[in-house]
């Protein structure tokens, strides 16, 4: 069903909700743990023609949209009034603003501007019998009780349908300043984030690459290493702002003590556009190695700063001796505790869930998360409990009975 | 009772909970909403015994308190280690963290670093019944199914008691830079804000005084003031970052820019610690007005930008009209469309509720939220359904009722 109306959607659910008659809801179809996947017997939702940007307010910078809205249409929008919409994701052109609220996506700009949930000022949500919550307050703070959004950010749409966002902008960048570092360590990785996050208010990005990801990402894009040499990590610094010129120097003053300190091996600022556009292609070029290792596990796991060097070591050591002759690659969004890892192919599927389970409970054991910004849908829910103690749990399914008694919505989706 | 200990915390509310004895849960006193006050027949929880900080990451620059922690106690704690917790309010030296988790508490840096519950990694909540639920969560990004500590930010004490926190620091910034700033109009101060946010990524302060309160502020300090002229209004703002030099000529430069452009009248960039000192002790003068105002309200809501001068406006002409004689002071977070007013004195109660009434219905009307930073509590509860709709409402007894079926905690606070 595609329904151009909140009020439609309501009848709709309304309806499902007498009939018991569970409902897979979608958005733009680019989640990545199977929540949106249909299951026998279900209606399928799509919020592809709630497509309007309602209301834009460029004095104070908040935005009324539709669910169906692209993060791309939003963004086209805004640019030539002078704003932004904060989250920033490769799949950008086809994501919807609801879908990124109801799985609170995250992406390359989460150190600077927080995950969605952070640009969300209200919601209007329809819950499970179809009554209509419209909650699309547009002040930046709001104590007037609890704040009821969050029950659906990120809850991948089992307690609601999200219809319409109310959002916080911030001002367009006019200019970026993007750089290459090469690093000996983990841990000088950490202490140059450390340090960035001290020194470069524009600070806005902070990727790291482990050399075995970067060396192949740079072969198969076929572009020349950057560096001659071979270092442990690289991390892709970015600086969105204003002033070029006075990012830059900033930038330059910044690395050149960094270099003394012996936490940087060696940097490169890009001198064209297209040069810093190289150095973004290495890193999103995850999906141009995924083809020679199909069938493959993507990994978004989150893990504390202090504990990721080494357990990136540990991984490798093991997925090393047990899976010998598979390509295992580590990258991820340092500036967030948020790591990827790439590892295949697993033609077998009881040696795909054996990872799985190995990746997981290490990630468990240090307090991390199994899903650090795709969520958990159908794909990680058997391995919830690690990230999760039972009393969450347990709180998580009384909050599904309280808000939908029939379990209509993205049924066995998260927990059941 | 004073526990010592999230057990014993557990085993009062168990014993609470079976006996349907009702509880008034207490942090540091601070609170403006009255709901820490004890009503007849509860019995008094205080977290205040509960004031060890455990543990501090100073790579990742997270950390794990006690609810009973005052914000000041960290503070004290974090400085050596180049660290800082973003949030900052009047209260430092006698607010808990957990009560500033509890309501969500704002302060003068939301701009920058976002309300307090922008900083929560994770909490430890103690529910109705006295299940402890562990949510202590270090990692930034963490989307393993809803995220649950959001049910009890703000919701001030009355779906579980909060026994201990994870919270996300900052760079502890080694400089500031004030400057005060003379406008011409509420438009003006809008625009100013809009641009310094463009250019300015240290900017982490907009402060605005309307001239009344400004002009009675400086007299009751016996300050001379900063400006010859009245001006319509002044926005005390501050960048905070590591590089004094740079942060002064970027200000600077931006000021010359904005004074140029006939949006600024005016611009005072003290040149001692203590001359901005003194433009903040103005700032913060209300307490130093109150006195002659008893019986005296003091305001805290939240306006959409677009709105605020005008409503501003209409405000002071009702209330001059209708209540002759008495101050109206109007001040507040520009930067977060966050208005205070301060007006008194009010002798008369039903005169009081008037004005409330007043305030509330016009704040009500152009979608405003009638507490900013504060809460509802007891005080503001009259009046919630002005920022609420009933299915809002509705949604939150319904969460009352399912965490806590017997009402022990904070009861009649925010609903009924």
């Amino acid at each position: 069903l595609l329904p151009h109306t909140t009020a439609e959607v309501s009848r709709i659910l309304q309806a499902c909700h007498q009939a018991g008659l569970p409902v897979a809801i979608q958005g733009g179809l680019t989640g990545l743990a199977g929540g949106a996947n249909p299951r026998g017997g279900e209606l399928v939702l799509s919020l592809a023609r709630l497509s309007s940007i309602e209301e834009i307010d460029s004095l104070g910078g908040t935005v009324v949209v539709q669910a169906g809205v692209t993060l791309q249409q939003l963004q086209d929008r805004l640019s030539p009034l002078g704003w932004q919409f904060p989250l920033d994701l490769g799949a950008r052109a086809s994501c919807h603003l609801g879908g990124n609220a109801a799985t609170n996506a995250g992406g390359t700009r989460v150190l600077r501007f927080g995950m969605m949930r952070e640009s969300i000022l209200g919601l209007e949500v329809v819950l499970a019998a179809g009554t209509i919550l419209t909650m699309l307050n547009q002040v930046i703070k709001n104590n007037a009780g609890p704040n009821l959004n969050h029950l659906f950010i990120g809850a991948e749409g089992t307690l609601g349908v999200i219809t319409r966002l109310s959002l916080k902008l911030v001002p367009l960048p006019q200019s970026s300043c993007t750089c290459l570092c090469a690093l000996p360590s983990f841990q000088a990785a950490a202490t140059l984030l450390r340090e960035a996050r001290r020194h470069l208010p524009a600070l806005t990005t902070f990727e790291v690459m482990w050399d075995g990801y970067f060396t192949r990402a740079a072969e198969s894009l076929s572009l020349r290493r950057p560096f001659a040499e071979h270092h442990a990590l690289y991390a892709l610094v970015e600086l969105l702002g204003m002033d070029e010129a006075g990012m830059r120097s900033e930038l330059e003053g910044f690395l050149g003590k960094m270099m003394d300190a012996g936490i940087l091996q060696d940097a490169l600022i890009p001198d064209s556009l297209s040069q810093a556009k190289h150095l973004w292609e290495i890193r999103e070029a995850a999906s141009e190695l995924m083809p020679g290792m199909r069938p493959f596990i993507a990994f978004d796991v989150s893990v504390p700063l202090s504990d990721m060097g080494t357990l990136v070591e540990q991984l490798t050591a093991l997925l090393e001796c047990n899976h010998a002759g598979k390509q295992h690659h580590f990258f991820g969004h340092l500036g967030d505790g948020n790591l990827h890892l790439l590892t295949g192919p697993y033609p077998d599927a009881r040696q795909m869930d054996e990872v799985k389970r190995l990746v997981y409970e290490a990630v468990g054991r240090v307090g991390g998360s199994i899903s650090a910004e795709t969520g958990i849908g159908s794909a990680k829910k058997p391995y919830l409990y690690l990230s999760r103690s039972p009393a969450e749990i347990e709180l998580m399914r009384t909050l599904k009975l309280t808000l939908d008694p029939k379990g209509i919505l993205n049924r066995g989706r998260i927990v059941d």
